[in-house]
């Protein structure tokens, strides 16, 4: 935690990710001197509560920053890329949920429970917040990458609509409702219905026809584990739930980990659970992770393939540990 | 096709397989003399139309095969194991939906477009039809096998809930429901709340932690292609769709295919389809292939973890390909 109350500024406040981020400051006692809530024109003026003061919208500017120590972005790629580097300047560190800094060299790239130490090397005054699959499935393997060396991960994802934004949940709703009533179902920003229906496509494809989404596992994940040798072939599909995402993974090891190995590793370590009892038949679903701070792992099993491999299950609330837990988090490490 | 009208019986009549069959034998003019429709005492009596006759539905007995030319099983593997038996000894090919005699050996297990020629081995008058996720999975697989050598499979499923029966089906429905209306979720058939959730179990769990729907992969894989070297492991999940299941796959390959030689494979293979347009974003969905016949294959990438190997989706009707119209395919067989 910040050893003194600091000015925090959150860029996107009136955004889903936005107003989780807010309701983890709260609940996780943030020391928080002065709150400055920034939006777009179409959202200045609003009011949004924070313990108890009813806190103005203002619009985002290059001048918004002025004395803020800590400026959480969640606004999209476009907003960081144009604002970001004027709250850095202004002397805020910056956390940004967004893809815009990623894998630049200069930007630590951070899960907490992973690899805390990076912080200090935010030498351009920026902090970037993994993708939310890919924070999840590493919460999973980062305790077991710890002891047994990952080498490579097969991966196939489960993503809830609000992945989408406000929008995806709507557009589920909608369909749903439609379904129901017998009325035609309207089909507005997925290519495909998503009611009723798995899409395995979440961004777009690139030249080897993985999707941008599906890569980030990749190129994030050996940043984050500092493992420039990780190999991994992900899947992402859209599947119709509104909320948490699940990752089914095959994953290779250096030192081929006992179930009950795997198990004790990823119990010991913060943020994550086990939740695996073949016998009840009670493993984690993405309901169990909903509006929690931890991922649950189970179904875990020896990989039939891999000879040193591992097959398991995570869940994670990714509005909460993939985005606005994450980036809180962050924020505590300064 | 048969080279002459055949008597025909469905044991497991008025079940959703059952009517799917039924279904099956009128589009494909498939020669029937005598439809012979059998079911528990329950159902006997109720009255069923095809080809523009009613046609009463009869109690299941030893006693109801004679003269029978191929009896249809679907009605659960207890069932199968009592009666397939009694069917065969009255002379009847005996075409089983259900895991009961799929691993014998003396019992050829059967996808037409695959194996057809193992229909000659059906020393014991009865021949099996495969695991629903593993037809559709294999129909990816089997052409891309022939030509590249199939060495191993990871695969992630999507499996709808009519997998389950009727009482999946009206599971999801009524759960909607009472989530649309805000009233309290039953659950019945399912460990979990299956509406806007996933579920990372179908079946019950063996002593390696894989469920036998999971193992049917490998062990069925191993017997349709014949190829006992072949290693596959499964994560079976239930997502809330109606129809249809999806499989994630990555496979390795003794010769690495190209992705082009692997599209062009399995666009030659009868009973599949290639829907792979990355520009358009163009990917097969479960709703593409309910109530038809045809498996479609989209995503396919060279997989970045497996050196010769391929990641790809196929999404196939479990109802109708997983079942009621591979048993009226192998019975064309005869």
């Amino acid at each position: 935690m910040p050893d003194r109350p600091l000015h925090v500024a959150i860029a996107g406040a009136t955004g889903a990710v936005g107003e989780e981020i807010l309701q983890c400051l709260d609940e996780r006692d943030f020391p928080v001197a002065k709150l400055t809530l920034l939006a777009s024109a179409r959202s200045a003026g609003k009011t949004i509560p924070f313990r108890g003061e009813d806190i103005v919208v203002e619009e985002l500017t290059h001048d918004s920053f002025e004395s803020v120590d800590v400026a959480l972005f969640s606004a999209g790629g476009g907003i960081s890329k144009e604002f970001g580097p004027s709250a850095a300047k202004a002397g805020a560190t910056v956390v940004d949920n967004s893809s815009a800094f990623r894998m630049d060299d200069d930007v630590p790239l951070i899960v907490p429970e992973i690899n805390p130490e990076a912080a200090k090397n935010a030498t351009r005054g920026i902090i970037a917040n993994p993708n939310c699959t890919t924070i999840i499935t590493l919460m999973a393997l980062a305790p077991l990458h710890r002891q047994f060396g990952l080498k490579s991960i097969i991966a196939s994802s489960y993503q809830a609509v609000s992945g989408s934004g406000a929008k995806g949940i709507a557009e589920l709703e909608a369909q749903v409702d439609a379904i129901v009533k017998g009325e035609p179902v309207v089909q507005e920003i997925y290519p495909n219905q998503i009611a009723f229906n798995c899409i395995p496509q979440v961004d777009v494809a690139g030249e080897n026809g993985y999707t941008k989404e599906e890569m980030k596992m990749q190129n994030e994940g050996r940043k984050i584990l500092d493992l420039p040798s990780l190999l991994a072939s992900v899947t992402c599909v859209r599947v119709p739930i509104y909320r948490s995402h699940s990752i089914s993974i095959s994953a290779d090891f250096e030192t081929p980990p006992t179930v009950d190995a795997a198990r004790a590793a990823i119990d010991a370590f913060p943020g994550v659970g086990v939740m695996d009892d073949r016998e009840a038949g009670k493993f984690p679903t993405p309901l169990d992770a909903t509006n929690g701070d931890d991922c649950f792992v189970g179904r875990i099993r020896k990989d039939l393939v891999f000879p040193g491999g591992l097959s398991l299950w995570v869940v994670g609330d990714q509005v909460r540990k993939g985005a606005a837990l994450n980036a809180v988090q962050i924020a505590e490490l300064l």
